[in-house]
């Protein structure tokens, strides 16, 4: 779910400034990027805050970050205990910590940092608070005016649907079922292993979902996201401006469909828009100018929206959107 | 005019986290207090932001700091050029420039931080950007669970009315009338003087405002409130909560009516009410507690809604409210 899709300065009740949410099967939610005002879009949404574990930053542009700390609070005052996962460029720790520091010291639920050091690829597990995994994940570096990644997540493994019958009359326990659904093997007390494949079929393959904002190239990350079902991709600028979008470090809808093209995503959904795209049909060129890039590809091309939520076990049902009450 | 009436949480679309602006009569406005969100609340108000040339805190907690650095970007988004001034508790320079530097660094408009140390009376002349002085401010220490300061706003002088006649003809240069407006002496070329009350008429006296947010304990303020025409007070609590209010350095409706009384304030608003007060039938218990200490007084008591605003040249007209269209 987008909770912020415009450039730099929030547009109260049209757009407000970065955020998006990741929700996993079991509810753990990931944020990727939290700018100010994040939390009170959270409010507005039907989604629980309690269920956050991670937060990931793409770069710390005020318009990405600011709204971390309130949100901090926020969840403190609700009560929460567990801790909280924050990624981002380095200088995020110090930034997290002088904040909670110089604002009334800090004496809430554990807030775990991880720098990413620029110009690398960094890969790493998502985890929820129970330790469970959540995806894989791959940092690739951005172009842009200060340290910023791309985030690309890939989903665990295939879904796999289990045949208890087969499972049981092999003499598999019950409490090994989660493993065979999780597409590993079982060695049996008897010596015998019992694998994935003999009592389990695959439901869907496993899932990835790329997010490249803010950037003029997002090329670091072609490695990783081929055939990518959901490339979500900053485009703040239309063609005409591209001289001015790669000066300020970022993308026109253009310059994303054509990464789209490179790597055959599936879905391209654009976000970030500068403030000058004020209406829908101001938006709706950056979607045109895309479209015509990816004309025969088959790749849809979506224009996100404060509250556009997608979901189903793949993105070919994007259109459907949650709006809140 | 109020941007933030709650404390510590937001609750979207009926009170954000603290902030209130004062605007004096030359247009040049005052912000005290900066919490998260306050630039979504600036745009839905009718008000100009690049009128902001003060910004005052009360103290350095999230919720009335947080929304600072979003402000300043967006100011700078705007394009503009004139400094900024901004007052706080030690830490804020640090804060400030700390957050700046760690996200994209700042190459704007000159920022101009005073830090008010701890535990003392600090008084300072509030000027706007073309040096024109606004008021004299007298910040006093606060009782709260960190440094924090109430706010005194004293008008520079009466208002006074110029006898244009009577000026020219005791030979008064038009160049002088200012001085005799703002109630100075003129001394001529001839050597003798003429009076502000020779030649002008005071229309109304000088006003007083005073703003005591977060504290148990405003009580540092008294030999500098008597009289006040406008005492805003924050009331987080009823008053069966007072020993709880006290427990975290904040009051009840109550606390800020006894001081209103001792004081002999004109008018007391409340304001920075807790998450538990939801609705409008809830604070208006806080209101009718606030009423009962200050029977028989004359003393007004309004319980403050974001984008409520005070006009007029005495704070009578107080009950006149603005919505934003």
């Amino acid at each position: 779910m987008f909770l912020g899709t415009s450039s730099a300065v929030p547009r109260p009740g049209y757009r407000n400034v970065s955020s998006m949410l990741l929700q996993f099967s079991n509810g753990s939610t990931t944020v990727i990027d939290c700018g100010e005002a994040t939390q009170h879009q959270l409010m507005k949404s039907s989604l629980r805050m309690g269920h956050i574990d991670n937060i990931l930053l793409t770069h710390l542009h005020g318009d990405h970050c600011f709204g971390l700390f309130g949100l901090m609070h926020t969840l403190n005052s609700g009560g929460r205990v567990k801790p909280i996962n924050v990624y981002g460029p380095t200088g995020v720790e110090e930034l997290v910590r002088t904040v909670l520091r110089l604002t009334g010291g800090w004496d809430g639920f554990d807030i775990r940092i991880t720098e990413l050091e620029p110009e690398q690829v960094h890969k790493f597990d998502l985890r929820c608070h129970a330790d469970t995994l959540l995806a894989h994940v791959t940092a690739c570096p951005m172009v842009h005016r200060t340290s910023a990644f791309g985030y690309v997540f890939d989903e665990l493994s295939q879904a796999r649907s289990l045949d208890v019958d087969a499972a049981r009359s092999r003499g598999v326990p019950m409490v090994d079922f989660k493993k065979l659904k999780e597409g590993e093997s079982v060695l049996l007390e008897n010596g015998t292993t019992v694998t994935a494949d003999e009592v389990t079929h695959i439901t869907r393959s496993a899932r990835k979902v790329a997010v490249m904002q803010d950037t003029s190239d997002a090329s670091s990350a072609i490695p990783f996201i081929s055939d990518c079902d959901l490339l979500i991709h900053e485009a703040t600028y239309e063609r005409v401006l591209r001289d001015q979008a790669v000066r300020y470090g970022h993308s026109t809808s253009e310059m994303a469909a054509e990464l789209a093209q490179k790597v055959h995503a599936k879905n391209l959904v654009l976000t970030h828009f500068s403030s000058r795209y004020s209406d829908a049909e101001k938006v709706g060129v950056l979607g045109k100018e895309a479209e015509m890039v990816l004309e025969g590809t088959g790749t849809q091309v979506v224009l996100a929206e404060d509250f556009m939520s997608f979901s189903g076990i793949d993105f070919r049902t994007i259109g459907s959107v949650l709006k809140p009450t």
